[in-house]
């Protein structure tokens, strides 16, 4: 079975959230059960789930179980707001997270009758999902007419580099930087992907390769380090990204790496876009590099890779076994290279009139 | 044993060239004999040596070997010469393998006889590692001026970062770009290596790790996309890389990602310099990125990697199984971002003004 969806009620049980353990994609497809706001903040932490958006939608759900949880504590106001603290611990780059755990707990606000907060947090949660699902639909019609533009200059298949992974894996459907490809390629807008393996992780080589295989659409994966030649050979039309958060000012948070490939798009003329939901802008924000916080993980995810060995998963070591490792999740691309933002409700300019001019009702 | 050199003659038969075979490096030291024309270009061709210089000195004595054989042959003549074609096309971006080999070439031209062209041709092979050893230690010299120069103006530890692998495993011994980090640790100045992990191959992660490692240096192995990340935020004064082919107006061909950390540094305002010996310098190119062949190598080097599992090497798959992968293993670093060659005889511009300030007998 080929879940649709990277998050999504059991069916026969709504008070289970079944998700796609990311772990051990490529190579192997598991689907895992979350039952508890422990079971969500691990799935979180850990990397089951991972993705701006469906970080959000899965704390969301997170906060559910913390309301049901508190039903029976002792002390209920204080197990939900430890729960709730965990939870907002559990990645810090990430503005979906607090985004979806303030969304609950505004939700909830003033109701006094856990049963009925519950119900409210329940109902929540799965708005927050469809609404995920409705807004990277949108992002892919807008991030369609730039794929469309680039087919209708050339006649080529039309070449995207992405970075990670901003697809259906990273949201509940449909993904960010992925919408558009998936749409265009529905469209019949012959288009090949460029998909950086995104080390320390592979999101790209994992992910994002196995999304675009499953979807039957053209792609090719190469090494983080090779995007700048591409560029620089005229081999890369578009290059298209997801956000973890994002700036009033423009300024892009992503995995790690982003940054250099924003610098080689710019160099070369090659138009870099970000494509992201609204709920990734961080209103308060205006600078990014000072700003954002950057999440350090640990050193293995460096010194040792994981893959298939033809029989099982195995984890092997890179490097010799006395020298450390650092391993910064993510980066900030300045907002002047980045040519622009696709969102739900159109394509602006990296800036804050340009992100004010489409959201002047948030923030 | 510690081998010192990268390469060197078997201590008890000249005949018998002993390399380190680089392949299982750091997980294993592994000494292979060389001992024919064939031999010498498959571990050039399979990078059981890499490196520019290293795999100029390696072809040198692939040349001696080739010549010792032909006169055996049946057609002397006929057969040296496609032996040396095959050699030429072991590896095609590195100018230094057809520098030594034409170097080779001119050494024998004009002897008739078989068996003195091979003491000519071995003479020459020994000079050319003897000379690559002064040239790395020369490199070292000038180099240490530019870490004193940090260590002076801040006082703190000197962050350096380097891209694959230009240390002594690269080269006969001391190697290019680490040479100044070398003799700055042996002058007591400190320093820190950020060391590019480098896929596909982990160069960095692999040996120039290992080679720090081994001198008691310090370092921190980072991934690939993360260099942009710690320039952004001051963590690297300086970047010092190698080349594997230098245009006589400065652009630098080096390991894939080279450009991205270029242009990094020059987004960042940080010395980038490229350490070389006057062998890597192609006097017959003006435009690298037009100019320089660059080497497409194996999927394979991207879809898997090989690691230790606690008691064996093991290669895993990364990438999904019906997922093609593409495999560029160098780019070019135009000049324009390139602070300053650092070469056996001096510090020069990435210039053609600079290389023939300095080398005004060459080319």
């Amino acid at each position: 079975m080929l879940p649709q969806r990277s998050i999504w009620l059991h069916p026969k049980s709504p008070d289970i959230v079944q998700i796609v353990d990311q772990r051990p994609l490529p190579h192997q497809l598991a689907i895992a059960d979350l039952t508890t706001v422990d079971e969500a903040t691990i799935a979180i932490k850990d990397m089951w789930v991972r993705g701006a958006p469906l970080i959000g939608a899965t704390a969301a759900y997170g906060v559910y179980f913390a309301v049901k949880e508190a039903r029976t504590a002792s002390n209920p106001a204080e197990f939900f707001s430890q729960k709730i603290d965990q939870l907002l611990a559990s990645r810090p780059t990430a503005v979906n997270l607090a985004w979806a755990v303030n969304r609950q707990l505004e939700a909830i606000l003033g109701i006094e009758d856990w049963g009925k907060k519950a119900e409210i947090a329940f109902d929540t949660a799965n708005q927050i999902v469809e609404e995920d699902v409705a807004q990277c639909h949108q992002i892919g019609v807008h991030g369609l007419a730039l794929i469309e533009d680039c087919y209708k200059k050339t006649g080529k298949p039309v070449q995207v580099l992405t970075h990670c992974n901003a697809g259906r894996m990273a949201c509940v459907a449909w993904g960010t930087a992925t919408s558009p490809i998936y749409q265009a390629h529905a469209a019949g807008i012959p288009v090949h992907v460029w998909v950086d393996e995104t080390r320390p992780r592979n999101q790209g080589a994992r992910i994002t390769a196995w999304e675009l295989a499953q979807a039957g659409i053209p792609h090719t994966v190469i090494v983080d380090n090779a995007g700048g030649h591409l560029m620089q050979h005229g081999m890369v039309d578009l290059c298209l990204v997801g956000s973890d958060r994002t700036t009033l000012t423009g300024d892009v948070a992503n995995k790690i790496g982003t940054y250099l490939k924003a610098l080689a798009a710019h160099d070369n003329d090659v138009p870099f876009y970000v494509a992201l939901p609204s709920t990734t802008i961080d209103f308060t924000l205006k600078d990014g590099l000072k700003e954002i916080p950057i999440e350090k993980r640990a050193e293995s995810e460096v010194t040792k890779i994981q893959g298939w060995t033809g029989e099982s998963l195995e984890q092997v070591l890179l490097t010799p076994k006395d020298s450390p490792a650092a391993n910064y999740a993510f980066d900030v691309t300045p907002a002047r290279l980045v040519t622009g933002l696709i969102t739900e409700r159109g394509i602006c300019d990296a800036s804050e009139a340009g992100i004010r001019g489409l959201f002047p009702d948030l923030g």
